[in-house]
């Protein structure tokens, strides 16, 4: 089974970054595994600029979803991110949460199940006030719900805060 | 006065079944105070589905104002949650939250005046993008000023990060 | 240089009546910088409500942006807050994040190039859902990017929750 460090905090607090300083520090040549699907514009120079930012040792997987088997045994995987998985879950069953949630933990150990190191980055959906958009609220339980499954199975859970990793667990 | 345990965090961060542990470590029946009205379906069916996850060793209250008194000597009592009664105070209150605040306080110092132990449950709202709609943002002041009233008498105040605990106070 | 206290966290967790204790802990006269342009009444009727807060032994200084040189040697100073600050950059530039960016960080090194003792308020505003107005998200790009940069800075960065300060860094 993957030995999990889980990263999550709020938009722009330095999650990826952190992840793959993580990253670098544990292998030569880590695997940078990036789960958005490229909706628009906006996405789209958002990986690429992503992408510019990483140097030439890492090995970049686009998967948008954990259908098939993949095996890292013995890599170090950044996963960037839960929310853009779910993201593409959510929308191919048309917004059904519990649909969703239930595939996402099958896709979820699938994913883990061979022994590497994977430091997964996740987002804080829900200290806000709760939207008024009926899938915005969804989707904010679908991102709740999917990172306490995922800390109860991690080793280590860091919240960033302004850049500044606090140990969780 | 009630020993209050104050816990806080996002939407689907873990915090009821945390709650619900820590008093099911302290009393073999402990009380359950649910605030909630039942605006809407969609509430309801939340309420009944809290209900089906605890056990029948729960003796659940329903209280959606501590307008007058109840007496928990020696029990062990989840309060679930903060933002419920808020919300109740504020409608009743027509959206005013100097009003709200008042009357917040008043209640609480009335509920919490026996001797029990107090397991507290209240989100955070604040950390998001400031709401465009005004009652949204008033109704995240309210919330936020009685969290740190709560907070201010309760000896313990702990955040919830994708379910673990993150001790606070 | 000035020697940096972050203090970040939601709406109303208490992060200027820290920020004021603090620096009443650290001098008789410490200075207030209210970075708020008046906006509308309910703005203007914060700023008061602030000032009335606050003792006689309070200096403020009204500073919308750091054009110019301030010399704050030896002071004990307060900014509230980098949000506001940030607002009024944004707006100027007709909400170019990248121009506002820059501008920020070079304000910023003017602003603390003097030797003095800066306890400085921002906001968490990246933890709710990812606002769907293009502005609202891209301010919050431009929050999260400038709380890191200056955490980077600080000798301590303390994050509010419902009024108790987690230390962080």
């Amino acid at each position: 089974m993957a030995k999990v460090t889980l990263i999550t905090g709020g938009q722009r607090s330095g999650k990826s970054r952190y992840a793959q300083k993580l990253a670098e520090e544990n292998s030569a040549n880590p695997v940078y595994l990036a789960t958005a699907r490229k909706w628009d514009a906006e996405f789209e120079a958002r990986i690429e600029r992503h992408k510019a930012d990483r140097g030439e040792k890492w090995r970049t997987i686009e998967l948008e979803r954990f259908s098939g088997i993949v095996d890292f045994s013995g890599e170090v995987v950044v996963m960037d991110c839960v929310t853009l998985w779910l993201n593409n879950i959510f929308f191919d069953n048309q917004f059904n949460v519990e649909i969703s949630l239930m595939q996402a933990k099958e896709e979820w150990e699938k994913f883990t199940k061979s022994s590497f190191k994977l430091i997964v980055v996740s987002n804080e959906l829900g200290m806000g006030v709760i939207p008024e958009n009926k899938e915005a609220r969804q989707f904010a339980d679908l991102q709740g719900w999917v990172n306490q499954f995922i800390a109860s199975q991690a080793d280590e859970v860091i919240l960033m805060v302004s850049g500044i990793p606090l140990k969780v667990k």
